[in-house]
């Protein structure tokens, strides 16, 4: 009886757009009971319009209507085989690549087992089940853990052993050190963002300048405390560029009006645009924080997710070092996380962030909340210790290690080619290079007509082609106005996590559709 | 270097008692750098004072000012051998049962090192290592997840089939239905409160009802969610008895201050106060909520932990079923977790909320602040579908796993007896049972010296007999202050938690300081 909605759920399912820009919607089907469904909202003690209105303007695309609607048809194929033109619902529209086929790297699954189960250390037979570093590796990490009990709350910036690991390995990429002390170790980066914009957010006078387009967690995390964002473009014309005269323009605006800009988010690689950074221009975004006195908070998850030659990952942390600056210059959090990178580990809910350049007094404070919630996760922590210091030449895995990696990184790579070859082959569409991270967010030039089809079913002109897309072919993007993007253009994320044998039939069915779609709506 | 701190932060850390209540703390020897520490906040762009002031107000005793000047302790005897007149501290602070040598259930943790990797499953030495039906579920949950995929985000709520296991879970323990689709998978209990709370509190005039004493993430929740407590006093002299009156006279009492009472938290077991209600008792909650439209919170995370035989835990749930009371009569969200039980996996943050009785609209709220933070760590999923579907009769592990489950649990019950009566033997002191939970809280009746050589330090008493104890014995209590308390009474809460071998030894400690306190302090 509970996976039937009742009729006033099925009437809440059935509305195929709503208002533009998209408002967010779940899977009523799966996620709300038929109770919950049948009762009368006014009536509850908890009333919509007597909740947290921050909550209610807080929207998340990444997840919404469109995975909704996927998740719906996936039902359906699964209950009436055929009754779709696909066999399968391909999810491009979240960076989550185990979900997609990507193997975990082996080492870094052995050593989470061997912890999680320690006895298996003393046993004969684990010698012909794990390599012999990943049991070294564990030996070391149970040392590391007071009593090695990986069962317990650690510190609640995280175990000190870990963050000592972090911080040679931030500081082997970098060149400059690295203070154990600056870490804190986070379910992923998430929740770290959160703690940020919760400590700089008084009221909705606080600014966080944010890139647009944008990934949600940012513009979400911001609504839920109640901040402004003060959008920043990215000039989709120099590949996504990231200009200081915008900077410059959006924040004097933003202060004309009374707000007060805290912070400024990078992204870069950057999501869902792609790009990477190149060194000039961060120095340059580093002067600006300076000058401004603004917080840069720099989320560098794709740090690993480089795929052209000309393009190398920086750290601002390292760009500020290099330009001479210190703590006492500019407060600076890197968040990263296990769950992209060529590991992917999404799962495990594994990250950090690395705080600089604050006062003694307010780390109190960042120290204080994080033990509200007492500590992250211990087998993220001891990933987030892998990923920043993975095996190195000479160790008994480095070679199988470094064939996953570059197994992985390379097939990237060649996706992210093909598919932005594919974007770049449609009628009217145009993509950027995705130089890093994991996705394309090509540009589509629609037809008038598409656009009032559009406005006819009250959908925003990129969810329509979204929807559509999905409809014919099972493929699932996300709108651009989830992400943010020059009001007038209309655009579509596509992550490159499909498995690489089926990228051809990926392009040949995306063409097809395009093809029917700009036929049907030609001027 | 960086092991150092400055003149400046040595001087922060020596001041050793502030103003009552007890601002919240932090090692600053340990989590603040150098330069941190150095830097004038004033000249900071983020200024203590520039701060989101919520965060400012939130304290969160469990791991404040006492665990710092541990901590502090526990370096200078390691560096210091013989410094102290003690030979290590004991965390009794906090409900960390692995931190203290409690192992873990073995059945649990192969499941575990199994799902993290999985192509262990294939191998013929895996047999030698691991118990057949260890084997057999985690065959079972990674067919529940797609593509075996424990690398992969989840559904926001979680794993669906890991929600059926923990329906059926609930189902078996309560004799009424549970709908999978109810259930939000969650890092530990915490960030479900705090969902909660963010959902709830829309401002300084939203009230939730919390229980003196009470576990403070509550009160941190709530000040970080800018919200009011509105305080109802549990009677200690009926053994911490929760009365319906004091309820109603404290709901009107704020409500004629202008504050909207939107819910009611109960604690059940009680932390810090160990008491277990009487279903007749529970039946009354169930009703007050429902008459006065309050969302029920009950956080039910020691449901395992009962120590006496005239005592059985009952969830609000089941009660209110019991009582005919459906989903339309009453929002109602039941917490639990991994971190406690006989299982007592404080480190793998894994946990679950229970929401039923809300409408469908305001459920979609909760599943898109779930969305935003993607899903909870997948090791914590499958270990929440564990605890509540744990080896039964005629599995192969079955009488292992008993035989560990009965010991840790006719342990705790001895332990907390032990306590009990040592608390009760010690003059001046009068101490309720642990009937469940992890803690006792007794009462110091403290001499008007004592009181005053208190205030003289601007310590609150119960902060200052803590601070004494753990100078003098390495024992690590946390004051009653942090949990509430009536005022003018002054108590602490203490775990009973470490090694039964150590028992002895603690209580011999205990009392003898304990003697020569109320010697020194005699009026």
């Amino acid at each position: 009886m509970r996976r039937f909605a009742t009729e006033r759920a099925k009437r809440l399912l059935v509305g195929s757009f709503r208002s533009s820009p998209p408002l967010f919607s779940v899977p009523l089907c799966s996620s709300a009971s038929a109770t919950a469904a049948a009762m009368d909202s006014a009536a509850s003690p908890v009333a919509l319009d007597t909740i947290n209105q921050k909550v209610l303007k807080c929207e998340y695309a990444v997840r919404g209507e469109i995975v909704t609607h996927a998740q719906r048809l996936q039902q359906e194929l699964q209950s009436k085989p055929g009754s779709h033109p696909f066999e399968e619902i391909l999810y491009c529209n979240i960076g989550n690549p185990q979900s997609l086929g990507q193997q975990p790297i082996t080492f870094f699954r052995e050593v989470l087992a061997l912890c999680d189960h320690p006895p298996l250390l003393d046993k004969s037979e684990t010698h012909a089940l794990f390599s012999a570093d990943a049991i070294a590796r564990a030996w070391q990490i149970l040392d590391a853990i007071p009593g090695g009990a990986t069962g317990a709350y650690s510190h609640s910036q995280g175990i000190k052993g870990l963050r000592d690991a972090i911080a040679d390995g931030i500081a082997a990429r970098d060149g400059f050190p690295a203070n154990p002390d600056d870490i804190f170790l986070t379910d992923g980066a998430s929740p770290g963002v959160h703690m940020m914009m919760q400590l700089l957010i008084r009221s909705e006078k606080d600014g966080i300048l944010c890139p647009i387009p944008q990934y949600p967690l940012y513009s979400a995390s911001i609504a839920l405390h109640g901040g402004s964002l003060v959008p920043y473009y990215l000039n989709e014309s120099t590949g996504w560029g990231l200009e200081i005269s915008e900077l410059q323009k959006q924040l004097e605006d933003a202060r004309s009006k009374g707000i007060t800009v805290r912070s400024l988010v990078v992204i870069n690689p950057g999501n869902p645009t792609g790009q990477v950074l190149a060194e000039e221009n961060q120095k340059e975004i580093v002067e600006f924080c300076k000058n401004e006195r603004l917080v840069l908070l720099a989320d560098e998850v794709y740090q690993e997710n480089i795929y052209v030659d000309d393009k190398k990952f920086n750290s601002f942390k390292k760009i500020a070092r290099s330009m001479g600056y210190s703590d006492e210059d500019l407060p600076l959090v890197s968040f990263q996380s296990v769950s992209k990178g060529y590991y992917g580990e999404c799962g495990k809910r594994g990250g950090y962030m690395e705080v600089t350049g604050f006062s003694a007094e307010v780390r109190e404070q960042i120290y204080k909340v994080a033990s509200v919630n007492l500590c992250s996760n211990i087998s993220g922590q001891i990933l987030a210790s892998l990923v920043m210091n993975p095996p190195k030449v000479g160790d008994e895995s480095y070679e199988s290690f470094d064939a996953e990696k570059t197994g992985i990184l390379s097939s990237l790579a060649r996706r992210a080619k093909a598919l932005e070859d594919a974007f770049n082959g449609l009628e009217e569409v145009t993509c950027n290079k995705a130089e890093g991270a994991m996705y394309l967010f090509p540009r589509l030039h629609l037809p008038k007509k598409a656009i009032e089809a559009a406005k006819a079913v009250k959908a925003a002109p990129d969810a329509f082609y979204a929807r559509r897309l999905l409809d014919a072919t099972g493929i699932v993007v996300v709108p651009g106005s989830g992400f943010g993007q020059v009001p007038g253009t209309w655009h579509v994320r596509c992550t490159i996590l499909p498995h690489e044998d089926k990228i051809p039939a990926i392009i040949s069915r995306l063409k097809a559709f395009h093809e029917a779609f700009m036929e049907e709506f030609r001027d």
